[in-house]
């Protein structure tokens, strides 16, 4: 198979000065990586005619496919195509059509043209004009020294409509891209990212295509499975095998694949089990109902929490026994027991959670920041509470205490 | 003024594959500008020894400063500082002190921990440690041949805390950054962006020092005033001027500035004036108190909140009357205000506030999606509700549901 190599270039101070996002790239990538062409390298640079050059130049010296976004428009600095021309030893000339449809626009709407949006109808010679559906400058694609160019809008939607109507065609046919890249994401709870990778390490480093790449964030760790193939069918073949054997190894730590949640997945099994859940949050104040609440449906599984941020709400009306209070403190394994068992008991649901420690950023009753008990009651058992110490700022704290609650839910109901 | 010229390079399969935005770019660069360094490129390379040794190579031949983010996992794939190391002639040492700290978080999660761990230990000899508070892996600083790199985690909350923590400090020292970028955020609430805009027009237009942009995002609208001057005293002077013009013109929807939120902000005046809060939530599923928690010293000013998705928990624990489930249903003025009343008098907080609507993505009740009930009740007052209808899918309607309520709340107490 032929292998294809892409960089995408975003050309704008905007992205250099943080004022935007440069989600072009993002997109382009995507897009690119579904085409089965490999995205090495991306660039950034300003409107400044000789550091685009520099940068032009190295792209053309290392990639077969160069995709450029921003500098098409009627400015002064906006030079993408002057430079690309130059480089190519190719001179611009005006479009006909596209400047007479310029022209138009500016009648329409009752606007006076100034000399300077000649610029957006200029192609260069030899090259062809994409055209733009959303907005004035048309994109520009030619193929020169083994290399093939798409010069686009900077503006995201002008870039998509660019495209689709036309710029990925036209990749196609010049690169002569015939393979397809397939991507799946395996999801794991409970194990950490470098045990995942020393149960893998053989696999990891063995294998090209597909290729495994575990990936970490979020307080959970996932692979990512990719393979190349002719057909999309092929590259799915090519998967299987090797989801497989992963699942043979690190299995009992997978609780789903691609847009899978372990918030979903728990909301799933509490439905399958008849359960109802309410929590009772102190440190977490309300975050780990607020997730359960965001996926669509959670009305058939979810009563609702207190949220017993102040201690008089604990002993109030989650009625935590003053003997507790002043022996063991809030944050403490009989709290969270009692906590989960009263607020399962006064919502009326099958199952309590509870969260209660310190999020900081300054200690509590003498107990440390992060310090966390979470306690579990399931409908006419022991109720039980876990320790934790987290690492992190007050929101990184809460974070992972709620992420930690969704891994014991779901432990608790895969047992 | 001496110039800084800068590069941001980001390491990951993940941002060429287009899984994720380069957002660490987009934040770096933003910071850099408001410290007057020219940031001049921005690339983005996956995990490729060879192709990350000359990425590297061409900063170091063109850049004063280089950033870079990822690649400090515990992986194999995890090469930064090996490669920067090999560029430099220098060796990588395990700081044993950072290795005590990731064995302790081990230890104390009862997880075992992979010799591949020990990599995140590892510094650049010659290197300074810049501390991470959000996470394991530290960050790397080092200033050689006349070039500063500075080596992040791509994980942004980690990255973030870093530079805060230590990683400016470190820039501002070793480049002597001498030109001053001052920036300031004006927080209005109450105010169309467009509104604001036409009320501004003249001066908007007319000013290039300091530069005047209005910014609108998460329901509300900002304008960012930045100067650029020889002193950090002048570059204020500058500004003092033309915000004092703005306040003058749209004083009244003015809530704050930089990085004051309305949360903070009702946070504050509730304190103030010696009130506490509770919240009754239905469709917000404990966001809204959520948000307040999410700032330090909630706890003076904050109970708790009873999160009554389920309308058993409405009528049970907030002893919502019967009659006003069935003539009015739960999407109702009446529900609004007896939650808000009901809350405060449970919990013992002086301030009641109620949220109930529907979020969607279904109507319920014969209520359409959307349409959403806010009840305040202020200690010994009439409570009272208002009606809102939001666009946007079940996330957009909850978050512009919280908002309103603290938007109400701060118009409540500034009355």
């Amino acid at each position: 198979m032929k292998q294809v190599n892409a960089e995408v270039i975003g050309i704008g101070t905007e992205l250099l000065l943080g004022q935007i996002v440069n989600s072009n790239a993002q997109w382009l990538s995507s897009q690119l990586a579904d085409l089965g062409v490999n995205v090495l390298y991306h660039q950034v640079v300003g409107d400044n005619e000789q550091r685009m050059t520099d940068v032009f130049a190295l792209a053309e010296s290392r990639s077969d496919l160069i995709i450029v976004t921003g500098g098409l428009g009627p400015t002064e600095d906006d030079a993408t195509k002057q430079v690309v021309a130059n480089l190519l030893n190719k001179s611009l000339y005006v479009h006909e059509d596209t400047m007479k449809e310029i022209e138009n626009y500016y009648i329409q709407n009752g606007l006076s043209m100034s000399p300077n949006n000649k610029k957006q109808a200029e192609l260069i010679e030899g090259s062809t004009l994409l055209p733009n559906a959303a907005g004035m400058a048309p994109g520009v694609a030619i193929h020169e020294n083994e290399t093939t160019w798409v010069l686009l809008p900077g503006v995201p939607s002008e870039m998509k409509s660019i495209m689709n109507e036309g710029g990925f065609q036209f990749i196609k046919r010049q690169v002569g891209v015939d393979a397809t890249i397939h991507s799946k994401m395996l999801r794991f709870i409970g194990i950490g990212e470098s045990q995942l990778e020393h149960d893998l390490q053989d696999l990891i480093s063995g294998q090209t295509n597909p290729t495994i790449a575990p990936l970490a964030g979020n307080g959970e760790v996932s692979i990512r499975l990719t393979s190349k193939a002719a057909t999309l069918d092929e590259a799915k073949d090519m998967l299987r095998e090797t989801e497989a054997e992963i699942e043979r190894r690190v299995g009992q730590y997978l609780y789903g694949s691609d847009d899978d949640t372990l918030e979903a997945k728990v909301m799933e099994l509490l439905k399958e089990k008849g359960y109802s859940i309410s929590s009772a949050e102190s440190l977490t104040g309300g975050r780990f109902i607020d997730q359960l609440i965001t996926i669509p449906g959670a009305s058939e599984i979810t009563k609702g929490s207190v949220v017993c941020y102040d201690t008089e709400v604990k002993s109030g009306l989650l009625e935590v026994p003053q003997l507790i209070l002043e022996t063991q403190g809030v944050v403490s394994s009989s709290c969270a027991e009692t906590l989960a068992v009263n607020v399962a008991d006064k919502l009326r649901s099958s199952i309590g959670i509870s969260f209660t420690g310190v999020a900081g950023p300054s200690e509590q009753e003498g107990q440390p920041v992060g310090k966390v008990f979470i306690g579990i009651y399931v409908d006419g058992e022991l109720p039980y509470a876990k320790e934790f110490h987290f690492n992190g700022d007050r929101e990184g704290i809460r974070n992972r205490a709620v992420k930690k609650g969704f891994q014991l839910l779901y432990q608790m109901l895969t047992q």
